[in-house]
């Protein structure tokens, strides 16, 4: 094959790009002038994507649309809002583009981020951690009635994808009844799964909803005032999907009213929540800033997880986290 | 066998009054004119113990020791520090006495709640409860790269026992290196052992390590300067067992120098800590109010794993969680 030009617009550190420039060697890397903020947001467009076989990174959809010779994208993110529209999808079908994400990248961080809500949220560590009281006090008796296992208990799942899988492995030792609900339920799932039509009695007896969701026109508002009645008395919510995958004023009614127990939520529309937001003054609402994604050496494992992906590609074999 | 007379100084609700009452029947259930405060608390002695030929409490130790008709004793928490004195299992051999303590009952919650604490943890859910920023802002980007994964990383776990199993068990899909401290292996512990003479070499490369030791003369003060030298720079320190295992301004100092990354203790000595207390300003140090084993319905747990015992008491067969 010959030398293959590589676009990447990721903010990357002088470590993680010598591995990268290093990985797709002999083959080049083209660095446009100005890299995106964080993977979460847009790149500035920049011309030398034309000159790409391939980009890593966060490129403009117009500038992707434009690349006659663009035959792979990666997208360094899990979500992939922006290039998920019927428009896009058929032009990228017409021109051959494979696109791809990083969701292998963030499946364990996402995961272990849910599960720690969860396990904050069953042992109430919110209240314990500012809690002094002695043995056998008021307030000691409450907070030992009001924490809870795990074990046992019923989970939905919105959203079935590499982050679920996961998700699933890790709750196995709770023995909790878990329900995913896919689209398209494939068999594959190992647990029982129904789609968007038949989830209100799943929803009705689950004691947690945890939404992965990712953000198109389908998703939007997912959540909403109808959704939640289904819910049962207490449930508590978790989204580590897209913000915009809930109703927010609908949760946060909800939650003032109590039939919400708790609200766990790494995703918010806007992010972050501007001063005086409903949110942040919601009762057991509790908000982390778009981190179940992080980890140490995030830019390394995202590089690692492109050129395993690189290799294949060369190889003709098929690519992991395909999307398009 | 004739009418058995069962003494209970447990605070029971009327509920649970009942279970007890009606599981024991056609045997008789003692009630002391004043039950204890809580299942951490030694209950007021009272002269109707000696009328018992079971206990189901926390009785005084003098009471015990007196009480000639006496042949079983079922501690309602998981510690039985009073008891665990040579003076106290020689008389209890001497006389036959068969102790056993309430562990099972809290070994889920236990469990549960240092899980917790490992995931709030890895995932940094203290700082980013109470972050909002940006995506790319240099926060968010601190907030991502200092979250982990506990995927892969090595624990030490002191003190083997239900709760260490079920820990074990809910540890398995992370993939992690775990080694139990245990002063006699006894091969059935289903990870790597350590006595310990032999522990300083575990805690070198430990990122966890979880105190679950039960308080005794052995194990007083177990957690030392010496024990906290030993520990990997940055390792996490959890204590679900004895405040009184740990030199706590040995853990305060490691907490000021960086040594230690992290504390989170359910228990401290005394508890709970007084205004003031040195633990209290320590950096990175996380404290519950001893909740560890709370849960929805404890006190019910409790009487039906007494009612367990009770039948293969009945039975001649033996009994769970005997500790003498």
């Amino acid at each position: 094959m010959p030398d293959l030009q590589i676009y990447c617009d990721a903010q990357l550190g002088p470590v993680t790009s010598k591995i990268l420039r290093e990985g797709i060697a002999p083959h080049q890397l083209i660095v446009p002038q100005k890299q995106g903020e964080s993977v979460l947001s847009v790149a500035p467009s920049d011309s030398a994507i034309f000159q790409a076989d391939i980009t890593l990174g966060q490129p403009d959809v117009e500038s992707v649309l434009k690349s006659t010779r663009l035959r792979w994208l990666q997208v360094t993110s899990a979500g992939f809002t922006r290039y998920d529209t019927p428009e896009f999808r058929a032009a990228a079908k017409a021109s051959g583009l494979v696109v791809t994400n990083s969701s292998s990248v963030y499946a364990e961080s996402c995961a272990e981020h849910v599960f720690a809500f969860m396990l904050a949220q069953a042992r109430q560590l919110p209240l314990a951690l500012k809690t002094r009281c002695a043995g056998g006090s008021a307030p000691w008796t409450e907070l030992r009635n009001t924490s809870r296992h795990l074990q046992g208990q019923e989970v939905v799942i919105l959203g079935f994808g590499t982050i679920a899988s996961r998700l699933i492995e890790m709750l196995a030792p709770f023995r909790m009844k878990i329900t995913a609900m896919r689209r398209s339920p494939k068999g594959d799932e190992g647990v029982a799964t129904v789609t968007p039509d038949n989830l209100a009695a799943a929803l009705s007896t689950a004691d947690h909803v945890i939404d992965i969701l990712p953000e198109n026109a389908d998703s939007t508002h997912f959540i909403s005032t109808a959704r939640l009645v289904q819910m049962k008395r207490g449930a508590v919510f978790y989204n580590i999907g897209r913000g915009a995958t809930v109703d927010q004023p609908a949760l946060v009614q909800a939650l003032k009213s109590g039939h919400i127990g708790a609200a766990w939520l790494d995703v918010t529309d806007p992010e972050p929540v501007p001063d005086n937001h409903i949110l942040l003054s919601a009762p057991n609402c509790f908000l982390t800033p778009h981190t179940a994604g992080g980890h140490q050496n995030e830019s390394e494992t995202l590089v690692r997880h492109f050129l395993d992906n690189f290799k294949r590609f060369l190889e003709g074999a098929p690519l992991r986290d395909r999307i398009m």
